[in-house]
């Protein structure tokens, strides 16, 4: 995949401000080598441009699409209304109410028109670009082989960090 | 304004599941003579329809949207921010968590795109219509004295329950 | 509109800690030159000055009230309930809560008295201040192309950033 | 206290419908031989009269005020702020937040202007009349034997049903 | 009352973390001249200490009893099963839940044990000795003219402020 | 064990109205043979009952108390601060907010005094008895013998669900 | 895809009370003609074979896994922990706590496992499905053109009430 | 039990941003003389070794597990399918939702496999200790003398910090 050009994910956000919370996904993809392209855009304040983005994603090349946004996050559903690339859905915790406005308006969505919702802020935006190699990974075969060493690694590191603590706290309490 | 033929106010609800919740507004309009449509359009399985809705509503003459919808309500959203008109919001509480998504999703829109946001339910879509109406009677002297007759008429239906209940509450009591 | 003197908009807030937080509703009415008045008023604290203020609003003119309060926020409603003008609420997050015991003691508002309710805190103030402006502008035609130049303007700051973030993403992930 | 014929307790409900969930509180008074008022007045559909009633309500000869509501319940609130008298709470769930918005308008009361907040429903109501009998009980020795007899009525009604319990799941369980 | 000695209301702290959430509380009973003791007991960690505390309130001359707590706060209700003087609960805000964990704990008090439950924090812990003032003030002259003095000067401070607000914001805006 | 006698496990509710979500948890104590006894005794009704009950548990033979109640559910945590016995809480759902009072007010003991705590209702009763088995399996090797089989069982009765399931879909879905 | 035998979709539910929730699932895909299978298996009751189920998904040809549990529901991320196939999540409101837990279970998976969340309920389960055609789709053509026509009758089924509703409102109203 | 070497407790987090929180935990061990081992082992990064590790934990020599985590807190539950020593379960408030995920995900286990909750953060990490402890020390008089003189010491500390309170407060007033 690393010869690609085209971008095969579309990462949506509602502000620039979520642009930090999403650094975790551009992370991920880069370290996949998926190539994504990223954009900005308000499904209220330029709401032409965001159904115009999904009604020409999939003729585009891309082959899914993230939206992140916090409040009253429409911009995951109003994306997945325009087209039927699977829509990745990151509610960004920018409200006083702690993203939980921005969770059940991505998650509650009506039967019909489905957003795949991911965990809060920046645990989530990291899951979404995961969940996006995943989808790729069924017809990429070395993206298959890159989860697993990701997955190798992760535990790895758990590990790692394992085989340490139970000396410390032991020494600490001793 | 009895003669007004057409509608001032459009009442969208984006399934027909909310009609009976609705018909608070419809009856509150009606009583008003307050020329309105209805119409059934979903954010997400007709978005073009609501956009379209939306954004050439003033130029037929609306001057109030009333939006309804459950579960991650963006129809009120979606249609503000295609339109200036003031849009009022009503929370359905058609979802397992009666409402609250609903409500969230209304309400907590970012700044840019208001949406006037009611009460979860019956009680909201009444409140809806009547809120409508006070919009309206800024221009409309007769809608304010109609007005000022409604809230007297809603005291005196209070004042009379009030009336009653102490000498009903007593004698029970002895 | 440039040259009304008289306020068209009464901004309320229940105490002068919700000054900063309506400072965005003050900076909304000034650029669309709309005339307004700010008070301070509790509906617990002054109850007979917020009732005197609402019941008179309309012989002085005012068109729209905007009303903010945190913890149980009653201003709203009971400023609605001595006046038919549109009454805006603006829940604050002022409290341990977070504004969720400001957002239900301003929306919930029982059948026959409606406060149209905005998102908790700045992003809600912000708005209030547009949807009483676009209230406004139903019988001021300067207003409707003010709005509209407001929301073109919205819109191309979305684009500008948008036309940046794309290259700093891939940028920084090449 | 048997004598008494002016009340000393004024119930208060926002709405009819708020009735079947007071019967509790007036039970209590009753069992008590406490005179009370019962009435109801809208915080927001009659509130010159709700303002009304609690400014005349010490001189009246009422001593505390049970105020019962649903929804964004301010009467409570409202009642407060007119008078110094002890205001008690009942928050009501009428509404589909199953009374956590009456709970929330009712109880975070900002500084000055308290109200004695009980549970939600039917308890509290039964919770309220206790209450203002324990209030009316520190100028009342007859009352304070009442509320102890009544303390160790409940207790022995706990004990009697404790003495069947035990019996009744063992045999069920051999 | 100036002249009293014993203290007539016992203000409780399930936890010395209280003593600053509780200040406001002291401050209005110092305000009123209402003699007062202060005692950090927990409903947990020392429960025949509490229970004592309330068993033997009524006859070492307190009236009233306000107890604050956080967490699953049970310190007011434990109290008020073995007390029939008034008991006022404040719920304190220590556990991440933000105090709703303690709000709850402390209002929905099961029929027959009431407790007077304010506000979540500072604010409630200030109304908790207002209440207790409102109570006493029943058999206390003096208090009903502090009280009503007391609300004249919180009116006169939120209209001195008012006097200023509009002015400072409309200087502002040009 | 199925020759002791003397019960192991206290069942306390703080209701009769608990019985029936109870049920489920002497169902589970009778088929593991565990002896038991059950009660009901309030916190608030019955204080000086359920801390004797608590205080002498362990003299009496008991190893594990179980302890449901709704509302503000204190029962668990007045009794665990009256033993160093293992308690385990049941948040019952008996109020208009579903049991998340209860949850709150059982789970959210402060550091100190421990309650376990199950989920709401009558999947927590069943649990709260296994939980006591587990606890007293681990000086009882006949107990372990019969958890082992209870899980196996377990297993057994969802893996001869499933051998139906896909057949009943498929058939169904042709 | 008519012809397809082997399941490209597994289907897994907590407990056979997640069946009739599940039931628009099964619906939607045997509309599209998408060969799955259906599976009651318990992430706590039978762990292993809950596992196995997953890490051994690919291998037999499963190319997306659909996950429903209530209560604490850890299905969906136990089963996306064993495999690298695309995992979705529907929370069932089978607790007291209207899916409200199971949505925070499945929803707020930690970063590394992803979890895509659908809605709560049967609305959520249709969507589960829609959303694995969705995936599938990418390398199915004949899926996307019937997808594309699924689209396209939803709208026209909307659309249809719609064309009904607004004469049948006024008929009622006139 | 200052002699045994061998752990009987075992504490296991999801992440070692979890360690800081459990710190309490371990003091209390320590305090107890209780031998424990701790561990780092994520139910979704690394689930074989998490099944491996309940597994055989009783083989071992493990009497109690307590298990700390955050987010959708699967951790306590994946452990508790595999072993049928008791679990215990902290809830940690890593996530924006301030640890009501992890409260919603360890206590709400369905019905068959129980995990022990205790309260949020440090709090509920000191008390997992405590009431690892209290079950413990059913088979080792020597932990209940412990215990009590625990209970007796944090008995004298409130009462000491009781001591001081009253007059600081009285002289402050003074």
């Amino acid at each position: 995949m690393t010869t690609a050009k085209k971008p095969l994910v579309g990462v949506l956000m509602g502000s620039d401000s979520d642009l930090p919370v999403m650094e975790g996904a551009f992370e991920v993809l880069r370290k996949f080598g998926v190539p994504f392209e990223a954009a900005i855009l308000s499904a209220h304040r330029t709401p032409e441009q965001a159904a115009q983005y999904a009604a020409t994603a999939a003729e585009r090349g891309l082959q899914v699409i993230i939206a992140a946004a916090g409040w009253a996050a429409h911009l995951a559903g109003v994306l997945a209304s325009k087209t039927i690339l699977p829509v990745i859905g990151v509610p960004v915790d920018s409200s006083p109410l702690h993203g939980m406005d921005a969770l059940l308006s991505t998650v509650q969505m009506p039967p019909g028109i489905p957003v795949a919702t991911m965990a809060i802020g920046q645990g989530g935006a990291r899951n979404a670009a995961l969940f996006a190699v995943q989808i790729l990974a069924l017809c990429h075969d070395d993206l298959t082989k890159a989860l697993k060493r990701y997955r190798a690694d992760m535990a790895a590191e758990v590990l790692a960090k394992n085989a340490k603590v139970d000396a410390s706290v032991r020494v600490e309490g001793l």
